[in-house]
Order: C-alpha cells, then structure tokens, then sequence
C-alpha cells in the first residue's frame, strides 16, 4: 500500500511543531505532540499533549471537531509522532483514530517508546487507514525529534538527556576566587535560564552549591503549569533541613550513598517531604555512581535533566561521558583568577579535549546565550584526562 | 546657507561603504574613504582611497570622470569623509573638486584629522559649493566611523585601536599546561583572523610568545596589497634573530627599554632590517611603559593595532585599560587546567570586572567569533585587580 504523495497537502503541516511546542512544561513525562485533522469539509481541528494522565493530541483534536459538531468520515489527520497503540494512562489513540472515521494519517516521526514501536501505524494500516512517515529529515520530523529529545534519549537510551548550564564570564569563570558568583549574567539571562529549567523533568544540583548559594531551584521567572522535580545529590546525607531546594514548591528527591541511606536525619528530611534515594558510591570523597543515577532518573520517567551545579559535580559529569549539551550563558567581562566550568583532569594534547559542536548563539540582554551539543569521541581518541 | 534636503538624491549613498572597505589593507595609514561623483548628465563616477601618496577618493571619482569626457559643471559629489584642505603627501582634494566646478558636496562624517578640522568644508562653502553632512546616527556615517575607528583613535586620542586577538576553549583556555596551544580554533578561524590583520597598520607580540610559538605573524592566508608591520616588544633584546618575524616579508619594529638600545645584538638586528627602538621600562621583570608605546606607534601612523600575544602582556594592555576591543575565536571544546587568555588580578567582587558589550558572535567553521567592546568603567567602579 504505497498512496502518492499527493494524497496529503503539506500546509497541514504548517505550525505543528509550534503547537507541539505548546506541550513544554505541561505534558511531562509524555512526549511533545501536536495533531490536525482536516475534515473532509475543509475545517481542521488541532490539540497538542496535556498533562500526564490528561488527552493526547489526537484526543484533543478529535474533541475539538466533535464539539464543532464535524463529520470526519473519510478525513485526514497529521500527528508529529506515531500515535499510540497500548493502553497507558489513556486508552490508545489509534482506537480513536480509527474510529473516528479517518482515510488517511501522516506521521512525522515513529514513537521509540517499546510499547509502541511500529505497532501504532500497522494497527492503523489494519484499519484500512492509509499511513505515511515523513522522511527522517523532513523539517517537521527534525524539530519533533528535538522537542522530545528527552523522551527519545529514556526510550532509546534509558537516561535523560543531561543538559548542563552554567553562566561564565568571557573569560571562562564562574566565581571569583573567594566565591562570589551572584550574578555573572543579567536578569535577561536568567529570565531564559528559568525557561530552559521549565522544559526539563528534573533539575539537579549537587551538596556543594546548596552550601555555598543556597538556590531554590525552582521555575518562578516564566510562568509554569508545573515545577520540575529537584534532585539534590548528596552522597552524606549532610543537607540542612533549612535549605532552600528543600521548601516548597514541587517535589525534591535526595540521592545519599546506599549506606547512609538510613540515618537519624532520613526520617527528618522525609518528614519535610523529600524523597530519600540510595545509590551506589565509591572513593573518598564519596562519590556517587552517576550511571545508576541517571538509570534510576530514566526508571521514574524524567525525560530532561537540567544539570544546574558547581565545578566539581559538572566535571565528574563531564568525565563520566555523561553530558548531551551545554547551556552556556558568557557575561561580558573579564574576571581574572577564579572557578572554572568544571573541574577536569590536565590535558597532554588538544586532541584529548571534550569534542562539543556549537547549535546556536543568541544574544540574551547584554549576554550571550551559547548551546553546544557534545560529540562522541572520535574513534581512536583520548578520554578526557588521559 | 541652508540648502534643502531635496538637493541630495538617497539614492547616490547606497554601496559607498563597501567601496570605502575596498581601501582595507591599501590606504594606510589614510583613512578608507570613498566618493561618488553625479555628473549634470546622470552619469556616476566613483573612487576609494589609495596607498599612502597615491590618489585620494576624491582624485579617483574625478579621474574616472575625466576618463569619459564627462563635464562635471554643476554636479554634485558624496564623499564619505570630508574632503582634505592641506597639501599632505598629495594636494588638497577641495581644491580638485573646486576646479571641477561642482556645486553640491555631500559629506557622511567631518574630518577629524586637525590638519583639516572642518576647514575642508568651510573652503568649499568659500568657493560657492553647497555643503550637507550627513547627521552622526546615519548609517553611513556611522559605517565610516566603524571602518576608520583606527584612524579617528589616532586623530582624536593620539594612539592607536587596540583589538586584542585571542582563540580560546568554551572553558576560556588559550593553552594547555604543558603550553600545547596550537591549534585551537580551526582552518577557517585562523583564515579569519588573517582577515583582521589585514586591516591592522601593525600586528604585536611578545617575545614570550616568540619563543614559545615562534610565529611568522604576517598575512598570508587571505591576499594583501600590503604586510602591517611587526611590532616585538622585547624589553632585554633577547629575541633570537633566526626568529620568523624578523624575517622578511614588511617591516619589523622591535621596542626594548631604553637601556637596553644600545647592546652588541642591536646591530645584528638592524643588520637583518630590524628597526630597534627604545620605549621606558620599569619593574623586575623589566615591563615596557605600554602608554608610551602607543603613542610612539601613533606618532608612526598606525591606526589600528592588532594584538596577538599571550596572557602575560594581554594582562598588561588589559590592566592598563589600554585594550579598545576583544576578537575571541571560541572553539568548540573544554580543555580542563591550562592558561587563561589574559593574566589579571584576583577580584573580591563581581563588580569589579572589566566591562565589555558584545558586538557580534558569528559561526566561523565550526567555531564562533565573538566581538566585544570595552567598555569605559562606570564611575565610582574599582580599577581592575582592586
């Protein structure tokens, strides 16, 4: 069954992946996806993702033309990623779909999740529903990939995808020598960094920095239908009941190492709320193991971490291979002597630096907003350090 | 004298700053001008600056005219900058314009060279020629002021622009701690940057970058009617005279302090083309009097100066406020421990840092350049390294 390209009108296209967008901050831990459907009268019904628990896209649009009293029978839908075929929290939408009434379906991009996996578009072709997958560089599969490159990186991968922010100034410092850090950017950078700390499922920092700066951790600048978890790391179990990223709101879980998971303060700091999580550690200090961590993230459906913390957590991160980006706002001044990005080993070659490729840079205010996507070592290479 | 606006057609400014850019790496040390020149019949005529002692803007346009027989009684010219009224290495441009019987000229910035200092435009308005000037905020003027800072640093403080050139990691390392340095930015940067030496009057450095990257320090990535010249500083005369940059192609200036001028290598240097200077100098390390030597370098007719040394003598020009503009090439990598781009002192406070704005941050290759004006320090702020 190969229907001509023709059979589609690529506006229906048009503005998707802005609705799609539209599911940041609302839909979590579901995936970021929009629908249309074209009514074989002309008129065409959108929605994108709720809240978890709360309809899909299809569901969405498929009340929006039944409360316009549509007729979809022998209509056309486009959704940006495979519709489900199982049973979640919601029934499937395929079912919906299907019977709805609906000739035709474009995808843009095929579900990763295991329990869909193809099953969805077969389950539609059975129907006799006529399904075609945009190319995988099509511009619209392309930004439904990146939209949900936290949903695809737990299904495909089985950890977030870990974004690391950080604010330095031109010359590469995030504090001065005596600590100083508040603030190297500007409240317009900040403002956009609440916004990046919206779109992710978790926000991470680590014992260190809630001793020295004490950060809420929070979304508060942006409007938010949701607060992302906020996950502190300590492997001691040595945070003060006090702290900030403790209080309210949004939930907190605390990773301690396996053995302290059981001390007199656990019962205090799960008394406040917080989740008390053990992982496995090693070394002196003690330092937990960020793969389990990231394993475990994956396992309670955290999509995108967003990696808020100082120089020593960014470079065990960094070390362990375990960093997909950097979010890097640079202030501009020059500060002279202080705190790096994060803490890695020396190095004896430039080859053995951490391969990133640059994705974009804005200007935010007076500063500038840096992405970098790190790259995979080339085969051959040196790990950082060596 | 008033004359209307209407006299003047919009239409004879458009491309007269890209002409005027055709003078970078040809017209120094005279600033990069461009003239159009309408003829009664319609007919344009145009000219940019020429090497020093050749023909001016001005002579150019009006060549060209005389080329196509065109009578010019009666027409009107634009000039960019305004026209010279002394007799310097060729004679006064006002007097050419006069003889050619124009009766309007245009001018997008006043001459800020005292030798003309408005007298240009008051000469012409003696002989009968209606004189506008564009107001400061036009864009061509503004891109006159932009393409000729060098120059109007040179009239209007007595030294030169100083830009300082550096190519650092994402984490702002210009080496790595075993001095590994090259290289960090790739093919396409280091292109670019040959762009901007290009345009510099001189390219500086230090003799510990002399010997520890032994660079040619010319241009020879991009074609050039021209080679800046080299400027060493080089306070003991230590440089080894087998040294690349003391090699030909252009001329080599090297400052040492004054005491040191007259030792046996002085002559061995001269011997090679080396014009050895003295400059003041002071401390242990004996450190040159960089306020000196700008003025020096201004007294020699260098509008801009490019410096490309390490964080030793960065540092020094930083301190001393002495730097008008940053030229970083960001490459996209972390490097870890390793040498900062510029050696300033410890800080005790944010506010304390140099302020800069970000002019520009364009993808160059796979690495970004980053622009970056320094800022005057607001008043009550502490000096750098306080």
């Amino acid at each position: 069954m190969n229907p001509p390209p023709s059979t589609f009108d690529p506006r229906w296209l048009v503005g998707l992946d802005a609705l799609a967008e539209q599911s940041i901050g609302l839909s979590e831990p579901n995936p970021r996806v929009a629908c249309r459907i074209i009514a074989p009268d002309g008129r065409a019904f959108e929605g994108h993702t709720q809240h978890a628990g709360g309809p899909h896209a299809e569901v969405m649009a498929l009340r929006a033309a039944a409360a316009a009293g549509a007729d979809l029978r022998g209509g056309s839908a486009v959704v940006t990623l495979e519709p489900c075929s199982h049973h979640g929290r919601t029934p499937p939408c395929c079912e919906a779909l299907i019977e709805a009434g609906l000739a035709r379906v474009l995808v843009a991009l095929p579900d990763p999740n295991p329990l869909v996996g193809g099953r969805g578009i077969a389950r539609l072709r059975a129907a006799g529903i006529e399904v075609q997958v945009l190319p995988p560089a099509h511009p619209l599969a392309v930004a439904t990939r990146e939209l949900n490159l936290g949903f695809l990186s737990r299904m495909e991968r089985g950890r977030p995808w870990v974004r690391l922010k950080v604010a330095t100034s031109l010359d590469g410092r995030t504090a001065l020598p005596n600590g100083a850090s508040q603030w190297i950017t500007g409240a317009a950078a900040r403002t956009d960094g609440h916004r990046w700390r919206r779109r992710a499922g978790a926000l991470l920092t680590g014992i260190g920095t809630v001793r020295a700066d004490d950060p809420r951790l929070d979304v508060r600048l942006v409007p938010t239908a949701r607060q992302p978890v906020r996950v502190l790391l300590d492997a001691q179990l040595a945070v003060d009941r006090q702290a900030r990223m403790l209080q309210p709101p949004g939930p907190v879980w605390l990773y301690c190492a396996s053995d302290s998971a059981n001390t007199p303060h656990r019962a205090a700091l799960q008394a406040l709320g917080v989740q008390v999580l053990a992982c496995p550690a090693a070394g002196a200090p003690l330092r937990l193991d960020l793969e389990h961590l990231l394993r475990d993230l994956a396992a309670r459906e955290i999509n995108e971490l967003h990696l808020e913390a100082g120089p020593g957590l960014n470079g065990a991160f960094l070390r362990a291979g375990l960093v997909d980006e950097l979010l890097l706002y640079l202030a501009p001044t020059l500060l002279g002597p202080g705190a790096p990005l994060a803490q890695l080993d020396a190095l004896h070659a430039l080859s053995g630096g951490l391969p990133l490729a640059f994705t974009d840079c804005s200007a935010i205010g007076p500063d500038l907003r840096i992405r970098a996507r790190v790259l995979p070592r080339p085969a051959g290479g040196v790990a950082a350090g060596q």
